[in-house]
């Protein structure tokens, strides 16, 4: 039986050409889809010297083998191109149905070329060649209305939309694409790529099935992993309190930043959790595709003067970069602050770090309020933080400073050196001081200091991911965890490509056993993990070709500092994870670079050949 | 009597035109000599827009009242621009003789306007009409060269001459003014200035005798100065073991810096202390004018293969950031990478840190063999730094990238983090985790991370300083620290006005009796002690025309981790300890300007004037 052999769509915007090109079957073999995929087929088509936000850049919107089947919590899509934000690999990953949606089109992912020269949406409905239209009556609009919109121009209240807000229409560098209501691919500014594109949107609808190699082994392990899920008490918390159930956790182990990794406490944070949202202003659990575990919320701001009633509601992240970080325990204030990053379609991580920063700079005296247009700029106060969303996203006034992300207001204002962020990307709200895992993960992975490619807060906060286990060293230690980071990448990599959200974990056996059953592939689980390795060295690769060595795996000096909360004074050991991880991966200790026999032995002797014999 | 009424030669290269002036008797009076002069008259000249290295900028070589006469160690000049390493207010301050014969040939300073367009030096002797004279034989030649031909040009072995190395020439950021052998105006690149200029030497002689108001009593003054001074057991100490005579102390108590001011111990500094130098290469202390101090080393390299016998020998600073900054201990070689810099005319102190933060970026794989032109840089290795001084003082290759200096350096790699400075120059080799006092110093001081513009290291490290007495509260200390530091940099800036070495401490009454004594001026100490204050502020108003705000008032993140040596993992309270400095100099908390009240009070209304009136 065949599996996962179906096809792209590639969109020439500068054209207006549309053609179908099958899945090649070699890069689906190695590389499987998702961002696995993406990377192998951009390492082709992108290298130095690219403007991101220029026609060169390609975006692409990948779904995988798993998206769309009954195997549980697998609607996810990643957005891939050349960063405008860090210049390096970018990747971005969506919930909700659309992915599911463009599986059931007939597609496993879009390539979009080019640049449109007006403000242009892609319908790929099924039934209908998909088809180019003018957007200009769309331009402007926010995410929720472009939804409505095209949903009512398609005449299906069914059609799953993913667009831009203003934030993308301007190129803000950390533009998200948002798709169903509030669902964002949100990092390394994708939105801005496909703002650059004059692409508005992409609306998607179709009903044909998932093909998959083996139905009845497929059914019956996706039953079976809908069990695991379903007794996973992880599953249960995030049902309950959405991932701010980390909140309280987080404060006592000192892993929330506040006041931009600063030093002073702030318990008021508690009033920011999941249990606290389920206490107020939650209505209900939100799930993607396919989900039962449903972190998403929805809550209402009724009792706010915001003129807004039932929006979705911020996720962990959210309220740390939107609340803690400018020290502020609204609630409600910080769901209204996410609530414009979606309406505008921006990353509230790094729109939240870029406001807080700011709010650093206005202390301590490198900024005034001539440079803010005569804002004050003050720890607690989160109006001043919905005008400056707004302002960002329109970049308008100090508004098109703060667009630019951190690295850049910091360069802006001489204090490049307060700026926390890897390579450019705005830390997630972990503190690596917490948790000596989160160093290695932000200090090498292939988009920066992101919390995605590697969930180990969850590890080092002593939960169990079932495909490595409980690390036992706990959350400071340094000898033996870079193995354990390795692994973890090396797995959630293949979580990205297959794509199955990493907030469920069937087991490594029983992922595998679904893989293998929807390709035909092998069944062997080392494969597998190899398989996840080897894509993260291509990323690696694909970053090592611009620029990237060894220097870049670092975090910044400020993140060195130790803090007086619940790390108790503790920062991890860089040189020592660093020298560790560099053995466990056989990265090159001089260049930064995978070497060739660790390539070639991963059945990756061409990109072995692109990094080692290149000019 | 009259005193302190003499007059500056102005010099303007692009035409050629020699024309002396007369001292402003205002400008005198209230800002003294020195630098306080050089503030004051180029507060009026230059503003922001200014490049560095063109013709607007305007050298000037400064004297003071004190300058020449019998009063101990005041023998010194000032040499003042806008500086290319900063952008700021650049000055830097050298001992020797010629700024005593400066003042025998009957000037108190020179103003340097214009570029020439080929390659000059000037000739100042007494009883003949200063000249400009073709130095393009001259070009290329070393400093010591340079003396030498300029003593055998004009016939008399007494000729005392100021001149840039190569490095001046090729305007390396950090180049240095050299005269009297191996004395240097060596921060802030006064040396890229004059080179900017085309200006290779000034030749200076002269017999005439320093004026004075009141002889009888500047002389008894003198000699009371004296007699304290000889009995001062520091003066012994230095003149013994040289300022190398701190190297014990320092590594004792986390002062002294290793491997570019990170983490690991290297206690063989020793063998590079004043005692070391004593026991090994010392061959005599060399003294300045009127010093009895003679903290200057002369040391011999017989016993070395690098081809010279007796050189100038390394101080405090240059064994630092030359020697322990680069994991060395071979005291010879650190020596003579300090006679290459005296060669050539570099700042050892940048010097040796762009060197050191190479060596670690390299270490942490920011820059490799391709980049260096297939040098390794490794810890402890000395031969490559010779190598590397030579480069960077003709720009060749990575010597190139070197000559820009840290803060450049750094953000070309993309390791802003990693740099230690303060607004853009290198900081002395302090650390100011071992000596609170350093913190407010480098992230106050006119001219960035200086040690010069207030010694609190000495202070902190529990010596007497007459003027502002001992600080009981140790070296740790944050409250009541910034008035010490404020009073400490008061009296300092009047001593780079005066101009007398900071070396020397015969008490604030006989400072003050012997200034009053010559110029003729007030003999109310509080007076003197605000004029110091008043320059301080001046130079303060000058950078913030240039946009010097409080933002700027900081230390590297780097340098708020903590180390595990002497310094005892503390790091200083840079919030309380700017919040007392600010209201102890009332300077603006919003805005980091001086008060217009303060600066009324100090009798400056004009620069209040322009600072809180301008546009």
């Amino acid at each position: 039986m065949s599996g996962y052999m179906g096809k792209l769509l590639v969109v020439d915007l500068t054209s207006g050409e549309l053609v179908d090109e099958p899945l090649d079957a070699n890069i689906a073999h190695d590389y499987v889809g998702g961002a696995g995929y993406a990377a192998r087929f951009l390492y082709d088509e992108l290298g130095p010297g690219i403007d991101p936000l220029g026609p060169e850049n390609v975006l692409m919107f990948m779904t995988g083998p798993l998206v769309g089947t009954r195997a549980p919590s697998c609607g996810r899509h990643e957005v891939c191109a050349i960063s405008p934000l860090t210049g390096i690999w970018g990747e971005s990953n969506s919930g909700g149905f659309w992915g599911a949606e463009l599986k059931f089109a007939g597609y496993d992912g879009i390539v979009v070329r080019g640049c449109s020269e007006k403000p242009v949406w892609l319908s790929i409905e099924e039934g209908k060649p998909p088809a180019l239209h003018d957007a200009s009556g769309l331009w402007g609009l926010d995410t929720y209305e472009t939804q409505d919109r095209l949903r009512q121009e398609l005449g299906d209240e069914k059609v799953r939309v993913a667009s831009i807000g203003v934030a993308g229409e301007n190129m803000v560098l950390y533009a998200a694409i948002m798709n169903d209501h509030g669902r964002a691919a949100g990092r390394t500014g994708m939105g801005a790529v496909m703002g650059s594109k004059k692409l508005k949107a992409i609306a998607v609808r179709g009903k044909q099935r998932v093909p998959l190699a083996d139905k009845t082994l497929f059914s019956q392990t996706a039953k079976e992993a809908i069990r695991i899920v379903k007794d996973d008490i992880s599953s249960q918390v995030y049902r309950e309190m959405g991932t701010a159930s980390f909140v309280d956790m987080s404060i006592m182990w000192g892993n929330m930043p506040n006041a931009y990794w600063s030093e002073p406490r702030f318990e008021e944070a508690t009033n920011l959790s999941g249990v606290a949202m389920m206490e107020t202003i939650l209505t209900r659990p939100v799930p993607c595709y396919g989900c039962l575990v449903a972190c998403g919320r929805e809550v209402t701001l009724k009792e706010t003067p915001y003129g807004v009633e039932v929006v979705d509601g911020p996720e962990y992240e959210t309220v740390a970069t939107l609340g803690s970080m400018l020290m502020v325990d609204d609630l409600a204030a910080v769901a209204y602050a996410g609530h414009l990053c979606n309406r505008h379609g921006l990353d509230t991580m790094s729109a939240g770090s870029a406001i807080s920063l700011a709010y650093l700079l206005y202390e301590r005296g490198f900024l005034g309020a001539g440079d803010t247009g005569g804002l004050p700029l003050r720890w607690g106060d989160i109006e001043t933080a919905h005008t400056l969303l707004e302002m960002i996203a329109r970049r308008e006034g100090f508004g098109d400073v703060l667009a630019e992300g951190c690295q850049r207001i910091a360069a802006r204002y001489g204090a490049e050196d307060l700026a926390v962020h890897v390579n450019g990307l705005e830390a997630a709200a972990h503190d690596p001081r917490a948790l000596s895992g989160m160093a290695l993960v932000y200090a090498t992975s292939p988009r920066g200091a992101c919390h995605m490619q590697g969930d180990m807060y969850s590890i080092d906060m002593g939960l169990t991911i079932p495909e490595v286990g409980i690390f036992p060293g706990g959350r400071f230690k340094t000898r033996g965890k870079a193995k354990v980071v390795a692994r973890v990448q090396d797995w959630r990599t293949l979580y990205n490509s297959a794509i199955m959200c990493v907030f469920v974990n069937p087991t490594a056996p029983v992922l595998v056993r679904l893989l293998s059953a929807a390709t035909g592939w092998s069944s062997d689980i080392v494969w597998w993990q190899r398989t996840g390795e080897r894509i993260f060295n291509l990323k690696r690769a694909f970053n090592n070709r611009l620029g990237i060595q060894r220097g870049n795996d670092r975090l910044p000096e400020r993140m060195l500092i130790p803090m007086s909360n619940g790390s108790r004074g503790r920062t991890p050991r860089m040189d020592m994870l660093l020298q560790e991880y560099y053995e466990e991966r056989d990265w090159d200790w001089h260049t930064g670079k995978p070497s060739r026999e660790r390539l070639i032995s991963l059945g990756a002797p061409d990109i072995a050949g692109d990094l080692w014999d290149g000019a």
